[in-house]
């Protein structure tokens, strides 16, 4: 590897992007690696077995390559007592881009995942309308829809963390309450337009039809603006787990509310005070007050690489990347530091980010062998700046333990072994 | 249902979007169809039996539903004198929104699809450089990378629809050579700039590793312009049938020079003429002359619902949807016809069209039970519009059968049969 002028970006390492890695292997003269110009082939490198006969034929349903690691959910252990209750993570480090696999994706149930036949389903809309109306799902696909790339987060995601447990964890154990999908469907609008709604509606009761009625209620006011009755995800029908055959989707907001298996939406003057708007999914804070309908996902971003119980085999070159999101909008800004939070370089941006969508940050970092902190900061087109921990903490304690969207630390010991730390 | 003023849009029943489908089921009262408000519960909807059990726990690895249909692609037959040779279609008249899940994106193969492992596996660039250089797949890993939704398209798509044959088919089997994802990869032009692209190279020439060695020239401005070495697909590690672990990909560029299993890029003065982009993927004239290195494919569009082999099962309000596409740039606008061509009504986009990206248009339209011919027509941000199918068989004849863009004609009979047709 020649001598490289890099040009240092912030403390402890971190590069600006306009420089050359060198990761290439030199001293190949004119060889090449293929059979296609016969005379080059084999000076240096063998003509691998798969090159050399046919493989397999193409299939009906594509399959993941066996070489490609164990891409896979993490789901909790049942439990007989809380039957169907429980949650899987993303595999958030092992990712890329900012698109969730549908398998991938994440998911949390109150009573487990229904089988539900779609010709038996009904969504019904009544309350405070002109008109009740209940729908087919057969009917409900002959509406017009839209498309939206939206970013989805638990509002317990990673919440362990703003109680200081947990430390040994992945970026899929920590924060895997996250995924990022294309959803389709019919606006909410549209259908509240037919049902009518009453001048004194101001809420939106919404229920699925798993065994725990989930319910929860919107306000009007995000019932008429971007609410899909969302039918499809990444193209194909919702999965199962994902609410098949219609979720309300109600994009920036806390995961809960966007309502799996939906099967009613009742038009109120007052939210329902359903059990997941009351005894969850609302932060008590210090004085024992409770924050309630704390809807929006606060500005947040996560690197995912390096993350928790990786290695770094030995010091050199790493490329720093992860995701940032934001309820209020789209990112506009992400910094990193490797010097936990002593100096900061702005990362570049994978593409341009979308509005409450899941956006891929990218920064080079030259790990010396020492200790180092890493930390990602994102901004948003609202105005909002990721709260470091302790701001969160004074704000709101530790008896709730949602919407935690502070900055998030991995520690480097001069091993190389990454964890999470609380700086 | 009550009586509506529906707007016209265009002739045969094409509706303006801005219309109540009024679809909901009336006379509910004030009923509801969940457990959650248990005065309501029953009046007119039974409680299904899967809102009355937990459903299934939270798994490692998500299904799809079993009642979302057969949502599998079209695989050829295995050719014993082609080992390997094929193609699998998407389903593209089931699918919504833009984005092709992995599974179900449609494949080409020359050689079968070879089972990489990736540590084996090197990507050389050599040929008119400073300095050649072989790259593991380790090392790709760690440069930054960029994130597109592009659409890839064969460029052999829709082809026999020129030579007007196989007018019985589906959206799948006729045109399901096209799909759309989010890749992700290394700008080529990064890992150029490290070998030094000599200033008389003009080409790249471009080599899988399967047993086709299949071959690509991409002209240097392409390659230093948008091409990936890409890596994932739809946030995943690119499955074996796409390339795993790296594939060339070339935004709005036909299918084929999107070069899987990539292991060689050599710089040349001229294109390396490999077989397939000379006695396939060249474009034959009328006059038996050869047009070569036509690569972006041309502005298009498909109506996916209803499409061939539907039924409509009575007259009434159908919405119509599909896809549009351009390898030239954005979709800019859609428009749908139900009377051949005769009058036309502009379709509304279900999200902002991307660049070189699948767009998905929708308009109403009321099916009196009468014959009707429904096309779309697209236009795109360089000024392109799809052509008639008369057109485009003017300029090119039906030697070649490659990069038919044509407006394409699904003709309903007054039983609501839908099939292709020649208008």
């Amino acid at each position: 590897m020649k001598e490289l002028q890099w040009e240092k970006a912030a403390g402890n390492g971190l590069l600006n992007r306009r420089h050359l890695l060198q990761l290439g292997l030199t001293g190949l003269g004119a060889a090449g690696a293929s059979a296609a110009f016969g005379q080059d082939a084999g000076a240096i490198l063998q003509i691998p077995e798969w090159s050399r006969m046919p493989g397999a034929n193409a299939s009906a349903y594509g399959e993941r390559s066996r070489y490609a690691g164990d891409l896979q959910r993490m789901a909790g252990t049942p439990d007989p007592i809380y039957p169907g209750g429980g949650s899987s993570r993303t595999p958030l480090q092992f990712l890329q881009g900012t698109i969730t696999p549908n398998a991938l994706h994440f998911e949390r149930h109150h009573a487990g995942i229904p089988d539900i036949d779609p010709a038996g389903h009904t969504l019904v809309i009544n309350g405070l309308v002109r008109q009740p109306l209940a729908f087919s799902y057969e009917n409900l696909l002959k509406y017009p829809m839209v498309s939206r790339i939206n970013f989805l987060e638990c509002s317990g995601n990673s919440g362990a963390l703003l109680r200081g447990g947990n430390a040994d964890g992945t970026a899929q154990s920590l924060h895997g309450l996250l995924s990022c999908a294309e959803w389709t469907g019919v606006p909410l609008s549209t259908l509240l337009d037919e049902a009518g709604v009453s001048p004194e509606a101001r809420w939106v009761a919404a229920v699925g039809a798993d065994a725990a009625s989930m319910g929860r209620s919107v306000p009007i006011e995000k019932a008429l603006d971007d609410v899909l009755v969302a039918l499809y995800q990444n193209g194909e029908p919702i999965r199962p787990g994902q609410g098949y055959p219609v979720r309300l989707f109600c994009p920036g907001w806390e995961g809960n509310i966007s309502v799996k298996w939906l099967t009613q939406l009742k038009l109120m003057r007052e939210p329902a005070q359903f059990r997941d708007e009351t005894s969850k999914y609302t932060d008590t804070m210090p004085d024992r007050s409770s924050l309630q309908f704390t809807f929006p996902m606060g500005v947040k971003s996560l690197i995912t690489s390096p993350s928790g119980r990786m290695n770094l085999p030995r010091p050199g070159i790493y490329q720093v990347t992860g995701v940032a999101w934001s309820g209020h909008g789209a990112i506009r800004r992400v910094e990193v530091s490797a010097d936990g939070g002593a100096t900061w370089a702005e990362a570049e941006m994978q593409a341009e980010p979308g509005d409450k969508a899941l956006a891929r940050f990218t920064i080079p970092w030259e790990w010396s062998g020492g200790p180092a902190v890493l930390q990602s900061r994102a901004a948003d087109s609202a105005g909002n700046v990721q709260p470091v921990r302790d701001e969160v903490l004074a704000a709101r304690g530790t008896i709730s333990f949602y919407h935690n969207n502070c900055i998030q630390s991995w520690g480097v010991d001069d091993g190389g072994a990454i964890s999470n730390v609380y700086v």
